[in-house]
């Protein structure tokens, strides 16, 4: 199952492309305006850990119809939250319960590969947080109406945005948008930084994604990728730990066969052929920091 | 005295006004260009944190008359930076001394109502520090001129700006303004990210404030701010550690009363009406964090 | 030596002026792009620890000739990767490499006077991380080809650029540069904050880096720098462990002879005359935190 069928996993909330080393995840919960439910979440963990580790996926966008109502509007509480909990987890007490935009979050921000949010809708809650903020890039239209609602719903920012929105961003544009519940476009100067394009027209998004993702695709080195978004996320710390962790990636990367193919193809002026992949050429002492495991006791998630 | 007339609460430098739920309060030193002496910052600590414990407050601004030479010229060094010591601090010698900037920084930065600074005029030293970077929302009119001066004065960024100013603006920026000692307007590549909004005139930046506080208070949850806010200062070290942290205080804001006005609030499209206060309604593992104790030993402060 | 005469220090590929307090670094190889090779490394190190520690110094610029073909075009790879590897190094295996763009970064980054990076050509790999990032401020020519290219060559960001970047824009903008390996131009919104300031032409840059050198030179203590440069990159864990810090060193620095001349001069509305030197004038329990030792055990670096 390292190299699945990505068209028959029966998925029912998702659709699944993959054209090469490109896979794309499209809502498909159009007539609910792409709402969230505890379904689609299982679907795009179980996505992501498969792009994970499948050597032939090198970049992985997630998308929408841009004829659907909405990009996303949120978590689906149509029954009010409690369709967010999960039976099992409740026999252990509130202290038991994992936010499932949070669990998303965590499996999109830990898959190696380029992750793009190409957002050709309006994004509200759960569609701002888990659906954007854990990818390394995000393209989007310029309509697009953006809304951290949580102070003006009774709860709070969840899917790991307190913690991922300030670092994107840092803590004076995230106040202004978490702790007023403000809708903004892309325009906005709270917001538009997030975002690595954005684009005029709703349909214009995905091929903008789908072409920076192919290009992506034909000239980076997975391994690269993979250490380098392994360096960001984990950097230790101060800069000499980062010191002697850039060092000694650089150093076996630099051995490897991508680094001389980056070398050689840099000095023959044509585009690398890099074959390095996961499940063979991570450096041994790969990853350097320890996962903490936030399964609780109980289920089996 | 969980609710205080603040009205005869007998301050000197400041004038304190409570309009339901919305506290302002007016500098009230414009004949000394409004500078900060010790006592205005013993004034500015009690009204944090009495507006922290009256249940009946949800957003305290900070102004100055528009008509004031400055909005904050700093502090008031007229007798030298002595003035700045408290004499029982100095029986225990310099490690005793508490900035007091900074000690007003932190009544501010802890205050768990949204807090708002309303920058109508110049602002410098103390008074682009501890008066605006531990709010969580600025305001600014577009001439203010604004001055981080210290390594042009001999000593060095305080009121806590070195941890706050990277944090909110990243450390390019951060650079560029203490290390320089420049003076910017918010028009300013190095500043205007600070401001959420930047309004044309001195006269326009109260309205602006106050109009934003009403309708946050209107709209926003009491406890959903002071949870959002301590998750955002205190995120755990991790996205896992955050992962559990949010998924726990949504469980249970999930589960408030809050939570469930949020709920039909939204589903019966109307405007929603909060009640949960910060005196009865907290999680009762909140504060989730350990507060350093930083007073000195011989004083009471 | 701690006051070198910098005309006669034998350097090969780097040329170093002294005007006063302010030195000038010209990377001296451009018939070889201005590339970065061994030498240039121990160069740096050296020209940095001996600013460092010279008191004369308050200021320290790095730049190329503007007819150079590009400002640093990155490492020197034309005999391979292996010219970055060390013989000594080798002898302990990998984990003992240190790469040189990083031991170039960390004696800029601890360089305790203002360091100003004037980039008036293009810049890509080292040239754009080791050579910029580790400085206080960046002045830059708005037409330079900016690029970070190492996931496009099979090895990762080196030189603690996965550590600076981020801390320096915030991570949205450090995963735009660092996951694309794209080119960009100071334009950019993904880069532009990197830059204290953008310069019309190549031949701009540099005489704008001089003049604000010259003035900062004029105008600033060179202890308050050295402090506030230590305040911002060791802040303490909390923004209580920085009222601490940064109370103890107010103190300090305001009963110093810098912070009396700061008060008398600003009183006195004339420009000051600090004459506080990192030798004689820095408090005694300067450093306030650990320096890693990052030297491996076999060689002498």
């Amino acid at each position: 199952m390292a190299e699945p069928d990505y068209k028959d996993l029966g998925f029912k909330d998702i659709i699944v492309d993959r054209d090469g080393a490109v896979i794309t995840i499209w809502i498909n919960r159009a007539k609910q305006r792409n709402v969230v439910n505890t379904n689609i979440i299982e679907e795009l963990i179980r996505i992501f850990e498969l792009a994970d580790r499948d050597d032939r996926v090198r970049v992985v966008i997630l998308t929408a119809e841009p004829t659907a109502p909405a990009f996303c509007s949120g978590a689906d509480i149509s029954g009010g939250w409690d369709v967010l909990w999960q039976e099992e987890a409740e026999k252990e007490g509130p202290q038991a319960h994992r936010d499932g935009g949070g669990r998303a979050s965590l499996a999109i921000y830990r898959c190696r590969k380029i992750t793009i949010s190409a957002v050709n809708g309006h994004a509200a809650g759960v569609g701002i947080t888990a659906l954007q903020l854990p990818f390394d890039l995000r393209l989007v239209w310029a309509g697009a109406k953006i809304t951290f609602p949580f102070v003006r719903r009774g709860i709070v920012p969840e899917a790991t945005s307190s913690y991922l929105l300030p670092r994107l961003l840092g803590h004076s544009r995230a106040n202004s948008l978490l702790l007023t519940g403000e809708t903004v476009t892309p325009d906005s100067p709270h917001i538009r930084d997030l975002y690595h394009q954005i684009l005029p027209t709703r349909d214009a998004v995905y091929p903008a994604a789908k072409a920076l993702a192919d290009e992506l695709a034909a000239h980076t080195s997975q391994t690269s990728v993979a250490l380098a978004k392994s360096l960001l996320q984990h950097p230790g710390d101060s800069i000499e730990e980062n010191h002697l962790l850039d060092s000694r990636v650089m150093r076996i990367t630099a051995g490897s066969k991508d680094g001389a193919e980056g070398v050689r193809s840099f000095l023959e002026r044509r585009p690398p052929k890099f074959v390095g992949v996961l499940s063979k050429d991570l450096t041994d002492w790969f990853p350097w920091w320890r996962r903490m495991d936030v399964k609780h006791l109980k289920t089996k998630l």
